[in-house]
């Protein structure tokens, strides 16, 4: 039998179109190599754009369309004009949430072939796997703004920290560390964050306690910052809050082979809602239209979806493809040092693809 | 006429006494070779063995006490077997917080001699000047925990951000930046946290206009962690958040020689109270009592606290102790892969700012 994914396309803004356009050629390649599963994309024009023109980054009814996906493929939403928290509130966040994408997993992996920017580090030694929670928690949105433009202003911006939702993505990462065998460390800020990261810290040790097989750490954030940079080898797999996990993975995509090898899977893993999968980059409106923007994070993140729809056979190819391309070290984009265009590197993919499976 | 500066000595727990003993041996040693000031140490017995003993981490009218003093002197605080959030709400934040010190000033520049841990960087490209915000915003310690132990369940933690505090910070940095003739960069969260990040950025917008000799940038936090590593020549004077701060500098001081090197000033600019200097390095429990703390932190921020007095020459000199000593490379702690003891190297910069006064 073969099985259609039905795949919506957001491609966005800036690089966005360019890259994702890669991906998708990986994506059906890998599917024309296999006789069992195909592809169906439908394209959403929605992002900055779309705002200019429409006043919304999306349709009114947008979550409603995408609903019926299997999984959603975003490029990059942002461009100078409209202010990001509009951009990123009522299309990228919004949809995260409304899909209840409470799982944000992103491999901080120096792939072979791709630049060690260490140097007391091993390559090898670099090699975690970044749950981060990706629903509620600094990112709730709550807040306030008080006696705007008065002298005793003040802003309010409120975590929101649930049972339910600090819970079940500690769970996630359990059971991830415990399938992969390998340890599980926490990340929070318990010393200055007084209810939050207390509350954070208490779950994770309650969880902690029906996973004895699992090894697991806690550190600060600011020193897993430190640690990331002086021994990355302490992080196997690591769990972490919204914010914190924003900003330790793009410092993890800093040692990684950059942002441009950067890819994050947005995952409701009940599966009652679409996934989302992303490269984390932006938009990069300086190279917007060049077409020399990057597409390898965008067709890693095309392997996470193929592992998410169980052909973890197939990502890895993918990701295979990737690591023969940066060790082959011709055909790279700007941002590597290369001359190449995004076509010519997706295009390059393809061929390692075909030769691998 | 002879100046006579009143200190604090908060030595505190672990690793604290060692390192800021030797501190005190420097600043002694700087005043021997000046006949123009000299300093009058007072030690508080608070932290974790006090708290301990007296289950409270500083007298109840610790606060009242510490008034009088021109300066504060902080070594390390906390403990195992004291919870974090203890030890650090009743102490350290609490000084910071009653006192008013609301510029934390940190040095992320890699010193002479220092170990330059990046390949694409240029040693001189690491000299960055953080002023974190260090009275409120995401450590205002208000927050709640409702429901407890209940499956609805939810912490929340507030940030505040308020109009004199965003602003007065930014001030600070912009008076800075425009005195030592450098850029300011702004480092924030505006695209998700919808309230105190875009009120930063408009804080940072309108103070910005104030000054228009001074050239300003702007970075989202994660990819100014990402930046960091890969480019830090962009960043000279850096202005931030107290949680962004946090994480920031402590990756700063992966990059800029280590903990071991990285000293704080937490300022109250008006001098309405005594201002507090410290290494942000911890009390490392695990080598506490061995003699082989790395006081070259507190060294510093003893630098730090001349500069804070006017004797800024004076604080050179103890920073180019500092230096030499590096260079030289002989006489260092064990995690900078050396075998010295912690007064040993105290001796050695003591011998090297008597060469050079
Ligand atoms: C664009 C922004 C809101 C987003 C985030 O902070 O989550 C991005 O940085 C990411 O990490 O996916
Ligand atoms: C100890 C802790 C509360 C403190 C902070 O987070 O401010 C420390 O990490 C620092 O940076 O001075």
């Amino acid at each position: 039998m073969m099985k259609l994914f039905k795949i919506a396309v957001i491609a966005g803004d800036g690089i966005g179109p360019e890259v994702i356009n890669e991906g998708i050629k990986v994506l059906n390649k890998v599917a024309e190599l296999d006789s069992d599963f195909k592809f169906d994309f439908t394209y959403f024009p929605w992002g900055c754009e779309f705002y200019s023109e429409n006043g919304k980054m999306m349709d009114d009814d947008g979550i409603e369309q995408l609903k019926e996906f299997d999984a959603i493929y975003l490029g990059a939403v942002g461009f100078p004009g409209v202010p990001d928290h509009v951009s990123l509130w009522d299309l990228l966040l919004k949809i995260r949430k409304s899909f209840d994408q409470y799982v944000n997993i992103r491999p901080v992996t120096l792939l072979k072939g791709a630049h060690l920017p260490l140097v007391d580090v091993k390559r090898e030694d670099i090699d975690m796997l970044f749950i981060r929670e990706n629903s509620e928690g600094e990112y709730s949105g709550a807040g306030d703004w008080l006696f705007k433009g008065q002298e005793h202003e003040v802003v309010l911006q409120n975590g929101v920290f649930s049972r339910k939702g600090t819970e079940r993505i500690i769970r996630y990462a359990f059971e991830t560390a415990k399938k992969e065998g390998r340890s599980l460390t926490s990340i929070s800020k318990g010393n200055a964050l007084n209810y939050s990261m207390v509350f954070w810290d208490q779950v994770f040790e309650e969880v902690s306690a029906e996973y004895p097989e699992v090894e697991t750490a806690s550190y600060l954030v600011d020193a897993a910052a430190m640690l990331m940079i002086k021994d990355p080898k302490r992080f196997e797999v690591v769990v972490t809050s919204n914010l914190f996990g924003d900003i330790l993975t793009d410092l993890g995509a800093a040692i990684a082979g950059g942002i441009g090898l950067a890819a994050g899977a947005n995952i409701n893993p009940e599966r009652d809602y679409p996934s989302m999968f992303e490269p984390i980059h932006g938009s990069a409106p300086d190279i917007a239209g060049k077409g020399i923007g990057n597409p390898l994070a965008s067709i890693w993140s095309a392997s996470q979806m193929l592992d998410f729809f169980g052909y973890e056979e197939h990502g890895k190819v993918v990701l295979e493809a990737i690591e023969q391309l940066l060790l082959e070290n011709e055909v790279l984009t700007p941002d590597m040092n290369g001359t190449a265009s995004t076509s010519e590197v997706g295009d390059r993919i393809i061929d390692m693809i075909a030769s691998i499976i």
